[in-house]
C-alpha cells in the first residue's frame, strides 16, 4: 500500500526501551529518518520556520506547522510528534489544535509553558513562563478534546531555558502531570547536561520524560537511558546537515561551473525515485 | 527590510550574460542559492514532490506547486522561475495557473508540452506529447492571461525526451516561440550534450533557450555559453546533496549513540539563525 | 464535545430508508441543513467553485476542493459526501484523492466518467466520457486505495448527459458496479425524470443508486423511493438561494442607505452565535 | 480579462464621498456586492469564522484569513479591505502578516487593539485592551513593513467596546494617528449612534473614519457622512441572510419533498454561471 499504516506514538513508547525521535520539517527528512532507523519524527518548528526562511518565533500559523506535520505523516510508517508550540495561543486555541491536529491523524502533540509569541529556545532573549495554572488549563482543555484515547500530549517546560531552575522546573513538570499531560519535555541549553541529569534524579513519576540533547550533544544514549529518560529527540542535526550540504554544494556549482564534480558525492536520480516510490505509483498509470 | 525587493526574472535576463539558476523546493533553499551567487531559482516539481515523498507524475497540485513556489519567492531578493508541469490541465487551466501565479509574485513560469498527467522526464516511461497546436492555445492563452508585460513563459518541448528527435524538437520550439513564448526549453536526457548541441546550432531565433544539464554534467558553463545557450538550470543537484546528507547524519546518529561527532560537519544553530534572518525580526519582538 | 463525531456515510446508508442529502460548499451550511433534518451534505464541486467565483470545471484543484469538504466535515454530525469529478486526473490521481480525503475524515466519495478537465453538466459543451475500461481502472484504484473498509466511492456515470442513451449508461453502471464500485450516481438534465425511471427500471443490482433532480424539481421524494434510488442530493439550491438572499440584501442596502429594514428579515447576531458554538468555545477562554 | 485589474483602497477613498463597504466572507459575497454598486468589501473575520462554523475568537489563522481574503480580492475588481484582528500577535506578527497580505494583492487592512487572543466585539465577554504604546508600536512595525506607498493601514479602538469611555476611545485614536495609521475605526455596541457621533464631533484630523452601523442600523448614511465619517461597514447583514436563506431553503425541502416550490424564488443555475464568468473561461476550453 502505497499509503502506509502508520501506530500511534503512544503504542510505539509501550513497547519499552529508548525511543529515538529525528527532527525533520519535510516528508522527505521523515522517509531518510525512518530508513535509518528512528521509531518517530519530531515536526520541529525551528526545522519548519528555517525552511520557511523565518524565525522560531510564533510567525508561522497553526496552519502551516499542521500542514507540515500532516504532510510527512501521510508518507510515513512510524509516527509523527509534532511540536506545536504554546498552543498558538490559551486554551480555546489549544483545543482546535487537538481537533484539527487529531483529524490530520497526528497521534501525538507537545506544548510548552512559553508565553505566546514564543522565541526559540537558543535565541538570545527573554523566555517568559505563563502561569502554571495557566497552562495546566491548556492541558486540561488538549486532554478533553481528543478523540481518541491513543492521542498523547506531551508538555514540555522551558523552566531551566528562562533560568527559574530546578525546584521551578520540578514543580511544573509535576503539576503539567497532574493536569493530565501524558509525558513531560525537559528542555535545557546548558552546555552539559548535568541539569537534566538532576532533575532526572528527582523525577519520582513512571511516565516517559523526553529530552533534546541539543546543547549537550555528547550524552549517550546508553546514559540517557540510565538517567531515566525514555524518549531522545535529535531535534536539529538534519537541518544543520542539509543547510552545509547545500552550502557546499551550490558554491561548488558556481566555482566549477559545471556538476560532474558532484555525481559520485550526491544520491543519485534513481535514489529519489526509490524514495518517491515511483515503481509502485507508476502501476497506476497506464 | 525583512520582505525582500527582488527582480523579475525578465530584468535579469536583459542584463545579458549567463543566467545560472538553482533548482531548490524550500525557502531555505532558495537563500543558499542566493548566498552562492545564482541568479535565481527553479522551484522544480522534481524537487518538491520528492520533498513531499510522491513522484513528479501530476500528484500534487497547482495550488501545492504555487504555495511552495510562493513561499520561496516571498524571503527572496532573486526571482523564482516556476516549473509548472503540464499547465496542470488545458488551456483554461493554465489561464488560472497564470493569475494565481502572477498574483502570487511569481515573474516567471515555464510549461511543458507533455500530456497530463506528466511523469518525470527521467522516469522509464512513455513521454506522450500534445498536439502543436494544443500546445500553442496554452501559450496564447497564458501571454493573454498575464497582467504585467514583465511577467514571463518559458515554453519546454520535451521532443526528444520523447524520442521524436531533433526536427520535432527544432518544429515544436519554433511555433512555441511564434505562438508567443518568451524563452525555450530545451530539454535532453542524453548522456552528452550532443543533441542539445545540434539544437542550438540549428536555432535562429534570437530568444532565450533554457537548458537543464542534468544527465551531460560535465557540460562547462562557458561552453554552454559558447554554445548559445542563456541560462543553465541546475535542476536537482541541491535535492540530491540534501539526501546525501541526511541519510549520512541520521545513520551516524543511531550508529554512534549521540551527535557530537557532528558538530563540526553541519551547520551551527547561530548560522541558522542567520538565515532565518532572527535579529530583524527580534527587533520586533518588545 | 466541540468537535463532533459523525457516522460514515456507508453506515447512513445501512440504516435503510430514504436518505437525503443537501449541497454545500461551507461548514455554515453544512449545520444548517444538518438542523434542517439533512442525512448528510454534498461537498459540490459546482457551489464550491461559484462560492470561489470560478467555473466548474476542473479549474480548482484537488487541495482546493479537499480543503472545502475537510472545513464541513470537521464541524459537522452527519457525514459530508465529496463531489470529487472525475478524480482530478488518471488512476493514480484518484489514488492520492482517496488517500487524502480518507485520511482528512472523508467517509465517502464520488467520480464520474467525464474526461479531464471536466465541464460543469448543466453547462452547454461537449460532455466527453472516457473509456469504460479506463474508469474502472479508476474504480479499481480508489477502492485499493482506502484503508477502511467503511470508505465508500460512488461512481457516477455521464452517459445520459452527454447524450449517450440508456443503454450506454446502463451498460456503464453495471461496469463500474462490478469494477467495485458501492454506489452509482446516475445524472441526467432532462426536464423530467423519464429517463432516471427508464435507468432505475432496468437497474438490477442491489446497491444504492443515487440521483440529483436538479432538472426535474417536481419529483416527489416519495416516488422517488418507490422508483427504487435511495438517495437524493439537492445539489445547488442552498447556493442558490444565497445568491438570490445576498443580492437582494445588498441592492437594499444601497437602496434604503441604512439596515434597519433588514433586522427582521435575516438572523440575528445571536442565531449566528449558537452556530458557531460560542458558549462551548467560551468556556475555554479565561 | 478574467482576471480583474483593481484599485486600492486608497485610491478609492481618493474620489471624496461617503466609501459604502459590504461584509463578505467568500468571493461569491464580494461579486454580489459590487454588481449591488459597493465601493469595497470587509473580509470579515466574524463572517469568516462563522462560515467555518468556528467563534470570531482568533481561532482560525492568520493563513485562514489571509487565504479568504485572497480568494475574494482575485475575481473582484473592487478592493477588499481585510479585517485583521489584533495582527494575530504582537508587532513580529504584525511584520509578517501586512508581508502576507500585501504579498497577496490586498491593499487595505484593519487591526484592532484588544488582546490576542480576541472576542467577537458582540458577544457577552470582558474586552481587554493592550497597552496605547504596544498598539503603537504594532502600527509603526506595520507601516514599516508594506513595500507600496498605497497599502492602507486602519486602526480600530474598541475602547468604546470595552467600556473604557469617550475620552479613552479619543485618546487611543489619536495616538494611532499620530504612529501613522491612515484610518481610523471607531467601533460601538450600543444601541443608538450617540457616542459614534460624539467621537465623530470631537474628532479634529482629516483621516478617514471608518463606522460599523451593526447595532444602530437605522443611521442613514446621508446622516453618518454629515456627522463626519466616510466610510461605512455594513459587516454582517450579508452573512445573516445567508443563514435566513440556506435555513428557510434546506427547511423547506424537506418538508415539501421536493424542490419545485423553490425554483421562483432562487437564482437560476444560469445565474450562477453569469457570476462564474463562464462563457469567458468557456473560450479557452477548446
Amino acid at each position: 500500500m502505497i499509503r502506509p499504516v502508520y501506530p500511534s506514538f503512544a503504542s510505539v513508547l509501550s513497547r519499552g526501551g529508548m525511543v529515538r525521535v529525528a527532527g525533520v520539517h519535510s516528508a522527505l527528512g521523515g522517509l531518510l529518518a525512518r530508513d535509518a532507523g528512528f521509531d518517530a519524527v519530531w515536526a520541529s518548528s525551528f526545522e519548519i520556520s528555517a525552511a520557511r526562511g523565518v524565525p522560531d518565533a510564533s510567525l508561522l500559523t497553526m496552519t502551516e506547522y499542521l500542514a507540515a506535520a500532516a504532510d510527512i505523516q501521510r508518507v510515513l510508517d512510524i509516527p509523527v510528534v509534532a511540536d506545536c508550540d504554546t498552543g498558538f495561543g490559551d486554551a480555546a486555541n489549544v483545543v482546535r489544535m487537538v481537533h484539527e491536529y487529531e483529524a490530520a491523524g497526528i497521534t501525538a502533540v507537545c506544548i510548552e509553558d512559553k508565553t505566546f509569541p514564543k522565541m526559540n529556545s537558543f535565541a538570545n532573549s527573554q523566555h517568559l513562563l505563563i502561569e502554571v495554572e495557566s497552562f495546566c488549563d491548556k492541558i486540561r482543555a488538549a486532554k478533553h478534546a481528543q478523540h481518541s484515547s491513543e492521542f498523547l500530549l506531551i508538555a514540555r517546560t522551558e523552566a531551566l531555558i528562562s533560568g527559574l531552575g530546578h525546584d521551578e522546573a520540578l514543580y511544573r513538570a509535576r503539576a503539567y502531570r497532574k493536569a493530565g499531560a501524558d509525558a513531560i519535555l525537559i528542555h535545557s541549553k546548558a552546555p552539559a547536561a548535568d541539569e537534566i541529569k538532576d532533575f532526572l534524579q528527582a523525577w519520582d513519576d513512571d511516565c516517559p520524560v523526553v529530552i533534546v540533547p541539543t546543547t549537550y550533544p555528547d550524552w549517550h544514549i546508553a546514559d540517557v537511558a540510565e538517567a531515566g529518560a525514555s524518549v531522545v529527540i535529535y531535534a536539529n542535526q538534519g537541518l544543520r546537515a542539509t543547510v552545509q550540504a547545500l552550502n557546499a554544494t551550490f558554491r561548488s556549482i558556481i566555482d566549477e561551473g559545471s556538476t560532474a564534480h558532484l555525481e559520485s558525492e550526491i544520491a543519485s536520480i534513481s535514489e529519489i525515485f526509490r524514495l518517491q516510490r515511483l515503481s509502485e505509483w507508476q502501476a497506476f498509470q497506464a
